[in-house]
């Protein structure tokens, strides 16, 4: 602490503090209670609660005074904002930390990534401490931009803001003992260890939980969430844009485990952090579901702060950060005004934060080596039966699905009378001319063609189309962006968002993403999608580890015997 | 964890572990839930919950199962038994784990003695985890056997079995921002600050808070543990031999800050744990004040363990140590079986632990200079007024009363009939020839002395007597026994225990211990002294940092104004 014997002059009471919050009606996380009282603030820190005198002084007049809140589990990538551009989507909401696993820019661009991550998040009105990636590539299945081993998370754990490992997604991997698994978690010893464990329960999850895992977010059942938090882990309960388990979840908390719970929102699209909130949605729905404000707000704050050991973050008292929200209701805290070490950073939903200095981005990861006329054919001389990806809306599990194949001069060709679109995915980071081609209903699209190099986990070109043409368009258009997402019809761009910065994340401010995002799914809609978010449906059918059967940049998976497989049906 | 793979497996179900607790009606403090299951056991730790088979069976039938009891602040040393002999005393309670301030080996010996109790606690069935002494000496006004700087404190706080930096009893030395202080919790950064703060509130506590400073046990009223607890303090609910606060603070507690209270005993003989118990105790206590039992058994396991991070203790989850107790009632816990990393160490009162390997003793720490005949005079010619120490029964605060002086043949004397005895201060530690000397009232003796090498902080020898011979005599006998305590009378040794090791412990049994200890008071009460604890009462004498006069090897300290006074008012 700069500055020692000054700030404890001012907390002596024997001159003032650069800034003092008066008549706060003070959410006190540590003592659990609400009661009014006053907060000096100096260099950014709380000094002290009482009566106290300040240079500058900031009448609440009763408001409620909040530490700021913080997200246990997200991957920023998923809003496709640059870091300064997610604060200002989530700082007007009360965020002020956040616990974040870059593992989308891991997998494109490796440590590289990572510390891409870490240089752009810095001086920005969110903290960001990062979990590293465990899982990258996810599967052996898919070619990714990078392979971090435990040794490269070595690398890297030292650094005070890297609060440990990030989820620990190959879970069959730790529980059966897998040394490369085991490893990592030895690499974050003293450190987190996340887990991601959908479903699993009884013998195998405490072998899990053994193997050195101490939290999950991924209980989307209320006995699964028990289960888990009997075994000693931390429960962080998820609702994000897709993924919505908060309300399924809060019977689970009482007030003498509550200690042991978070909020996480783990994937959220930038619209929906606008619109809707992010840890203030949760608190809200928590508040709904019965919890007690109070508690609802310790599990936005104190209980990860102290989880994931972010030193003077998660409370006001003294030493701690001057990160507060002021909000009226308590029933419905809406936030008013978001202070960053005792800075004003947002009001009435406007983000009123300087801006950061700029970070050179990231080199270009658009890397394709294909022939389109050649690679996305499927040549088959007779009637065929094929396996087809079926969607499951607002899931990112598929099903399988065995169709006959639609030939057309000895080519298996998209039918979109039966909704068989086709899909192709491109390799794109070290040009090894891997190209899959498969088929898949659900899109419903009458003409056109969709693409994106957000493509789990490996990311991947992955487009569906109703032609080659349009499919081959999609693509080049993607490269001339240096990745992002288009809808293209009979030769023309409908609508695009560029993603340059890893071919994930843009490098347009909120709005102007947003905008893109919403022509984008306008654009799929006028070409017969009726899916809710088209381009992320997309995003999660590369995804290997996830059943039951998707498509790879090495041709078709069957994710849940964990094999390649054929298009067509012996 | 060693044997990864074959616990691994164990908890997979494949293979039988070594010990399996069946039909337990386990107290989880992770999910605040009791209910039943069983527990596999391997290797010392928990391998998994639920339906498992194990070599050996042990059928619970329904008891509870807890994990053992943890205490968060203790000075072994006043239990005056060795680290095997106080386990003994303790584990039949159920305590598995002790976060303990070695202030008095510290004052006596200085690193060596933290060294000598690090050496002579491993592997036995209680886990030591020490706090390095932050204030040796106490003050300025008094000669310890050693001086520990931060500095001294850098040497061994890195040692994974220091919790961090013990009670910064200078406490205003702390808010006043004092360099000496501030950099001993430089010290301890990232590791735990544990404070002192009796009657401190508003203004200076913010100060202290802000220093660095992370818990406090010295509370004795309910709104000052409420500030403490406001601004981010641990709260150490304390219930010792003397200082009994745990049923003024229970009513603190509240479902959203139980997290951060611990329980601790701070000071406590031996004959009392033996009889009364330890963190049982509290629990028992606890639950009488009210508190659910879930929720006082988490404060005396769960909470105390993770606010000191010691790894793998106070639950029984996968991964955690197979510390358990077992007991029948849960509204008043007795502890009828103790189990170390799965092994039974005591069982219906009885410790069946087996024994450690001896530790070498540290050098003798007795090393005196004095002449009696002319050093225990006090000449003076005249009619005189005296300070005279005024004892207050049970406390450790003194009251100054000034007295006509008794004066015979040029010398002021001990008046036993006014209760106004000689009270002496001989300097043992490097044979500077200090020697105090005053006047006490309180202690009643009609005849005899009582001595003790025993005498906060810096014991020092402390004799109160009748007459200068037996004050001689006992000093004579506490050469003899490298360290002690005595009563003695016309010229003969009536009680004594011998504490060999630094002046402060005994090499001998528990039993001999205690029955010792009760040969001393039943002398003293012999002697005619009505004091409960005559012997405690004189080791607090010397303390000069408590109100209001104290005697020191440097003279009688006013220990309001913190300064050396006189005997002799003029």
């Amino acid at each position: 602490m700069r500055n020692v014997q000054r700030k404890l002059s001012i907390a002596r009471g024997e001159q003032p503090a650069e800034l003092l919050f008066k008549n706060a009606n003070l959410v006190n996380v540590l003592s659990g209670e609400i009661y009014r009282t006053n907060v000096a603030v100096d260099d950014g820190r709380v000094i002290a609660l009482g009566e106290y005198e300040g240079a500058e002084v900031i009448d609440l007049k009763g408001s409620y005074l909040a530490p700021s809140l913080i997200d246990g589990h997200f991957h920023v990538e998923s809003s496709m904002l640059t870091m300064p551009e997610f604060a200002r989507a989530v700082v007007p909401h009360g965020t002020g930390a956040a616990v974040i696993d870059p593992h989308e820019y891991a997998n494109v661009l490796g440590l590289d990534g990572i510390r891409y991550v870490l240089e752009s998040s810095k001086n920005l009105p969110v903290d960001f401490f990062i979990m590293l990636p465990s899982c990258v590539p996810a599967t052996a299945f898919e070619t990714a931009g990078a392979r971090l081993t435990a040794d490269d998370l070595r690398l890297m754990i030292a650094d005070e803001r890297i609060a440990g490992v990030a989820e620990l997604m190959n879970y069959p991997g730790v529980y059966l003992g897998m040394e490369s698994e085991l490893d990592k978690i030895q690499a974050g010893k003293g450190k987190n260890i996340d887990g991601h464990a959908p479903g699993l329960r009884g013998k195998n999850l405490n072998a899990y939980v053994l193997a050195g895992v101490r939290s999950d977010h991924e209980s989307t059942e209320l006995a699964e969430a028990q289960e888990k938090l009997r075994l000693g882990m931390h429960i962080l309960l998820r609702e994000g844009s897709t993924e919505r388990n908060l309300a399924t979840l809060v019977p689970l908390i009482n007030s003498q485990n509550a200690m042991n719970c978070s909020f996480a929102t783990d994937d959220k699209l930038a619209g929906d952090l606008v619109t809707e909130g992010h840890i203030d949605h949760c608190v809200r729905k928590a508040i709904k579901g019965g919890l007690p404000p109070v508690t609802a707000l310790q599990i936005a704050t104190i209980n990860t702060a102290r989880h994931y050991r972010l030193r003077n973050f998660g409370a006001i008292a003294p030493r701690f950060w001057a990160d507060f929200i002021v909000f009226d209701d308590l029933q419905n805290p809406v936030v008013r005004q978001t202070y960053k070490k005792g800075v004003l950073v947002a009001e009435n939903g406007k983000y009123v934060a300087t801006l950061p200095t700029a970070v050179p981005q990231p080199r270009s990861t658009m890397n394709l080596r294909y022939n389109a006329a050649k690679d996305f054919e499927v040549r088959h001389d007779s009637a065929a039966r094929i396996r087809v990806i079926e969607i499951v809306p607002n899931q990112i599990v598929t099903k399988e699905s065995i169709e006959t194949a639609s030939i057309e001069n000895g080519r298996v060709v998209p039918d979109a009378g039966r909704d068989i679109l086709k899909l192709v995915v491109v390799e794109r980071h070290r040009a090894t001319g891997n190209v899959g081609v498969g088929f898949v209903r659900g899109f419903k699209l009458n003409a056109g063609a969709l693409g994106s190099t957000v493509a789990h986990d490996a990311h991947n070109v992955v487009v569906v189309g109703t032609n080659d043409k349009d499919i081959a368009l999609a693509i080049k258009e993607l490269e001339k962006l240096q990745g992002g997402q288009v809808a293209v019809a009979n030769g023309k761009v409908k609508a695009e968002l560029a993603l340059p910065i890893a071919g994930l994340v843009s490098d347009r401010p909120l709005n102007e993403v947003i905008q893109c995002i919403s022509n984008l799914n306008a654009a799929a809609r006028t070409l017969g999608c009726e899916l809710e978010a088209p381009f992320m449906t997309l995003s999660f059918l590369s995804l290997s580890p996830i059943p039951e059967l998707k498509l790879t940049d090495q041709g078709l998976i069957d994710a849940v015997r964990m094999r390649a497989t054929s298009l067509f049906v012996e």
